[in-house]
């Protein structure tokens, strides 16, 4: 098909197409004269996935282009290449803003008697939320027995941004345990199991991780929100209206 | 205590405790003296949960004021109380910006004999991915036989925002059926069970809306990336390294 048609069926505008071309976002297509290319399915099937990662999960152009650069990788395993295409996306930390500068201690006016009371100084280098939190999510781990999540560690981004959320939760006053993860643990490892199920059903690699980051990046609105209704029916079932 | 020892107790600046106070989010002491008052374990509780939701969770004032007006309302039944209090927090919609305009039709330049390609006119008023997305969550609901979350429809904003979502994804070229949401809901009806059952430990009714609000506005991050952790550790389970 034409740019036009790839524009049209695709219901991006055909600037927007464009720029996209420009930003080496979307491959060239097939050059059939000076002024003309041929463009095939597997440039809508692109063209859909960059305006969704963009639109939809407001990831940055770089960004897109270093997860599109592993999705393309065929020199790649089918985990590593997931691996590295799904970590290059963003992480929600749920960290909140200004908390370092708080954690570094409170402010001089309330500095008294009470002071012990806050616990470790939270001038020392080492933060004992975060420690605990570390603590925490490793043992988390090997309660799941997640032996992968568990020898790359930090060099993972979601065990990093884990880490990051249980520090910030332990710190406004809401520590959890693994014995409260557990549970949420193993749903989610049901979900992941259903993610790659649906993800096996494509014919290539390519095809396969361009589903994985679809679903990492787009799917999130979907569960959170299914998680709110199921709420909503679960008390319902137990408290009555 | 003393509102010092409450900033100090919560690590919250003084100043950040005392805007606090100013915008009704948290309640004031009990007068002692003309310049002092008295604060209790339940102010630390609130000044803990006003400042996740603001600064972990980016909830703007005046919709924690909204929420927290439901926490305190010892009027409704705990069904109600927490729906009510959930309800008033911002759902995640996954929803394009720009993408009513997109939808308005396509650019002039590309109208032309493939116009037809591209399905129903989504110049008329109704939007045919929202009519899809509205009979596809209504099917997932019956099936699932979530009847609390069927009656209430289009009131509940996580029934609205799931709709959102999907009809963006419907028009982005990524249909789901409710065979692809069922699991999903499935093992978010299990979360949902475990997040009650934490809740029950708690011994009145406001704590527990409390602990219910403070769990989906902040374990949302948790939740996200304990599912790309298990994605990596499935994915290294079924394809290895």
């Amino acid at each position: 098909m034409r740019l036009a048609d790839l524009g049209e069926r695709s219901g991006v505008p055909l600037a927007t197409v464009k720029y996209y071309l420009r930003e080496g976002l979307l491959p060239p297509g097939r050059r059939i004269n000076a002024t003309q290319a041929e463009y095939d399915e597997s440039h809508l099937r692109r063209l859909r996935l960059v305006r969704a990662m963009i639109q939809v999960g407001r990831i940055p152009v770089a960004t897109v282009r270093e997860v599109l650069a592993h999705v393309d990788d065929d020199s790649l395993g089918l985990t590593v290449r997931l691996g590295a295409a799904l970590w290059a996306l963003p992480h929600p930390a749920g960290e909140a803003p200004g908390a370092p500068a708080e954690a570094a201690g409170p402010s001089r006016e309330t500095a008294g008697p009470s002071r012990e009371v806050a616990g470790p100084s939270r001038e020392t280098a080492v933060d004992p939320h975060r420690a605990a939190a570390d603590l925490l999510v490793d043992e988390l781990l090997a309660r799941l027995g997640w032996s992968a999540a568990r020898e790359l560690g930090a060099l993972s981004p979601a065990h990093r941004a884990l880490v990051t959320t249980l520090a910030t939760l332990h710190r406004l006053g809401y520590p959890l345990d693994a014995d409260d993860l557990l549970p949420y643990a193993r749903t989610m490892e049901q979900a992941a199991a259903h993610d790659l199920d649906r993800m096996e059903q494509l014919p290539t690699p390519r095809e396969q991780t361009e589903y994985a980051v679809a679903s990492a990046a787009l799917f999130e609105p979907v569960l959170l929100n299914l998680r709110r209704l199921a709420q909503c029916e679960e008390s319902n079932r137990r408290y009555g209206l």
